[in-house]
């Protein structure tokens, strides 16, 4: 089983993720936590140079480069999960790519779209949480964590773009749940663990 | 003007294009020397990447990273530098994603091509030069060199299959001038001069 988790920075996807793990790995199931990009040797070498806020990126080579971290992810490390009985849950999928260089930066949707399932092998998430809170919210979030990466300095409009995209693919795809993100983080676990539970284990919590 | 250069490692790439920029140079043009992946701060980030030898890179990895690389590349230094009168000279371009990744580790030819002209936004070369030799004679050059990256260290199968991948595109593609790359540097020079001279100036050196 493969869940991806999206939203913009400072939505709480790191803290549902590993409060999700912690309650599943409970449950006697084989988890495996990881992240876009990252979640390999090679995809940590293009994580700091996507961070980089001294980097210069154009959008389509972010594009580029997000789909050789995820190529490399799914060969080396989500694919072969799969095959197992694990639970893999991923910190960002291609969503995220479509979001931030598509409806972000202004790239052609359909044309990321399509990348991103070449580099996925088309391997899609089998649910998608979406952790949705205000532009406003995000960037008071991530101030309140100090320092920032080359992304995280973007400003309100460019967090607001990527909010409304990712709505959009959630009304695109029904595999995409939308959480509100401003709900506390027990709530968010017992509506992410129940959703997973029941799908998994055909059973209601 | 747009002049890319290709072959297998030790196929006198790097000669033939430092000796051609001098003398475009020399008889009054303005010459831009650049090579994939590389030519921007980000490609040489990506580039370091890419040879390290303790990097395990699957193929279409390495096919996204090489198109970040080039996206990047000619958004950021080929493109304008392609608005002004100047002539391009660049060591690799899009023939080596479809070579290498193709031909070379058994990618498909057609995606590879599409994905290519997506990072190129279908800007292509006006003349390839391809400087062929055989795998033997590539393998004793990069040797004669002493370190080898992670790519120099292929076996002589790879360089088969890429050589002969160069040779079947430049049957495909007019662009692809293909140079016998065992003959002496001023002779490459020459012919390479020649072709360059009469399609630019309308003349015959």
């Amino acid at each position: 089983m493969f869940i991806s988790f999206e939203g913009i920075e400072g939505s709480g996807k790191s803290t549902l993720i590993a409060a999700l793990a912690l309650e599943l790995q409970s449950i006697g199931a084989d988890v495996l936590v990881t992240r876009e990009p990252g979640g390999t040797a090679f995809g940590d070498a293009v994580r700091s140079i996507f961070i980089d806020p001294q980097m210069r990126i154009d959008p389509l080579a972010e594009a580029f480069l997000m789909n050789a971290s995820r190529a490399q992810h799914v060969v080396e490390s989500i694919a072969p999960v799969l095959k197992t009985a694990s639970i893999v849950l991923c910190d960002r999928f291609f969503d995220a790519t479509v979001a931030y260089q598509g409806y972000g930066r202004g790239l052609d949707i359909e044309m990321l779209i399509r990348l991103s399932l070449v580099a996925s092998q088309s391997i899609a998430p089998d649910i998608t949480f979406l952790l949705d809170i205000d532009a406003a919210t995000s960037i008071e979030r991530v101030r309140a964590r100090g320092t920032s990466d080359r992304i995280e300095q973007e400003d309100t409009g460019f967090y607001e773009r990527v909010r409304a995209g990712y709505l959009e693919l959630a009304g695109r795809f029904s595999r995409i749940v939308v959480l509100d993100g401003r709900e506390p983080p027990e709530t968010l676990l017992a509506q992410a663990l129940q959703i997973v539970v029941r799908r998994r284990y055909m059973v209601t919590l």
